[in-house]
């Protein structure tokens, strides 16, 4: 199996996913300000979404980075994570749609929390293929962002059905904590060299 | 002619099928538990859609792994695949906005079935050009799974008209039977090696 | 002005073509035979606009196979032809909703007519920066075959008017045309090997 | 982090945007050429974003062929870039729709402005990683063309509220200034060699 190919096949179906959530806001009926101001939900989720896409590929791009086998499980296990953010279209658009109401917004978490935990898989499992002592392994070591965020997504799920402003709260501090840099594989692979 | 760049296409016209299959999820009208129950045979449909969509990229880079020379029959080949495959988006959203009665089942059955024809007259052309004593054509042998896929999808569009379960249980069971790795062409490559 | 980079992003727009215009392919409104007949023109639309861009795809593959250098005209000459090509779902689907009526069959003809100018202006970009004495030139000398097509689709664009049948007798045998393979590159390139 | 992959996306990004447009070209309901007319607004809409779209294909080529290591600061400004030229088909069927009225022509010049200014600040991020001393920032110079976009655009979002021809003009204007082919980092690499 061919690393390239891998990441040029990811790589696409973020370019597809984060690019036709466009088409999802529709054209305002009228043009003047109110009709502008009646899709501010579908922007804010919308640029949310555009965020959080960004966030995958930076960081599906340096894990993959480090991988030198394809394995079968590495290959599902990605496309067990593609799969997940391939929804990101049809959640963004209900969420905003709704103006951010309960179900949408666990329906936005709950997709949050399986790409988290495909995520999850899919380090594991490059783990597993190339050994404890390699690169990787090192450099994510507990992994604790990725857990932190795993817990923030299940508990932005369960919050969504009596504190709606929890959840989003969760949403976007996972994005921002998310937007910092990571550097720990970077700075591995520099000790490395 | 360049394999590189037929490899790039096919994954590029995947991707986008595998993606653009979200905008048949039509945001639920409501945002409440029943709204998105209504959606659920679409969903289902489209879970079985993504699952034989990657099936079908997974097995096409194997397939073209062992490709030297890429002729004009090979280039048609391919093409005549991609057109089968590019009519996914359709199937799925009928049969799952349809709740999987007879016709739309049929569809997706024949749908399968001419993919299931394509792949095996891509497959063949480049035996073909290769020669049958290329790693290839050892490799595939008999293709007795291919061969059991176009029976199983010929079974299931006939059974879509009296007995649908059949079907369905059909399309099913043989996305299992592809998700199980298939390692002819893998373990031959390694024994040349 | 990198090559490699001109062809991936006309493979993405070609491959993208390709592939959206299945949205374009409403689903039926009723499960039965009935419904799916209405798509009889629709599908038959879309079977000749897929023929047509793998068609394009496969000849700009080639005539980009011989280029060495990227000139700002080239580049241009590039964008132009994706342009007139990026208007195939557009008229692909009119032309199939309307059944094939006077207009859409003039418009469908006349994108064809533009799509072939453009790939003609292109391939005379090309010679013209190569040189007179490059394999290109030589290869494609007089260009009978891209003449031919100007003066069909051209013709295809008049009678739409008043014989639409001779139109879509036109646009199927140029399509036909098309699909025997042009090995005149092909045969040039071996001679100079 | 590596350059191939962020032009791979990028391109991908912009074929995508550049592709999808189509979508918004909403099939006439009739097929003589008075529906056909009707269309007229938004096919020079769809022209306009198309000729936009192609330069910033090309001038983002031009960019990043000059650059040598990519930082997380170089890829969040691409990001930033590539969010406002996804709005592109959103604000295209917009002013379009409503034939270029006051609200959609100011979000049209909006979109420009801000991806205007995202490409100013993509191209001083990449200055400021690689030296001023570099080929990239002698080649641009204090970028006057880029400059000139700025300030047309920002006047075409407040021209567009009491004299939307004046918004209109500056658009097509600057569309012309930048087809212009910009010679300057072409040139510089050129002395370099």
């Amino acid at each position: 199996m061919n690393k390239s190919r891998l990441e040029a096949f990811s790589d696409g179906v973020l370019a597809i996913i984060i690019t036709i959530m466009v088409l999802e806001l529709k054209i305002p009926e009228g043009d003047d300000w109110h009709s502008l101001q009646l899709l501010l939900p579908k922007f804010v989720s919308y640029i949310t979404s555009f965020i959080y896409i960004a966030i995958y590929w930076n960081n599906h791009h340096h894990l993959l980075h480090t991988v030198k086998h394809i394995t079968g499980g590495i290959l599902w296990a990605n496309t067990h994570l593609l799969f997940w953010l391939s929804l990101v279209p049809f959640v963004t658009a209900w969420a905003g749609e709704c103006h951010f109401t309960e179900l949408p917004v666990a329906a936005y978490s709950f997709m949050l929390l399986m790409s988290a935990i495909a995520y999850f898989i899919l380090s594991r499992t490059i783990v597993a293929v190339h050994g404890k002592e390699s690169v990787l392994s090192t450099a994510i070591g507990k992994d604790l962002k990725g857990m932190i965020s795993v817990i923030a997504y299940a508990l932005a799920v369960v919050f969504a059905f009596f504190a709606t402003e929890i959840s989003l709260f969760l949403i976007l501090a996972m994005a921002v904590l998310w937007l910092i840099p990571d550097r720990r594989i970077e700075n591995k692979l520099k000790e490395k060299e």
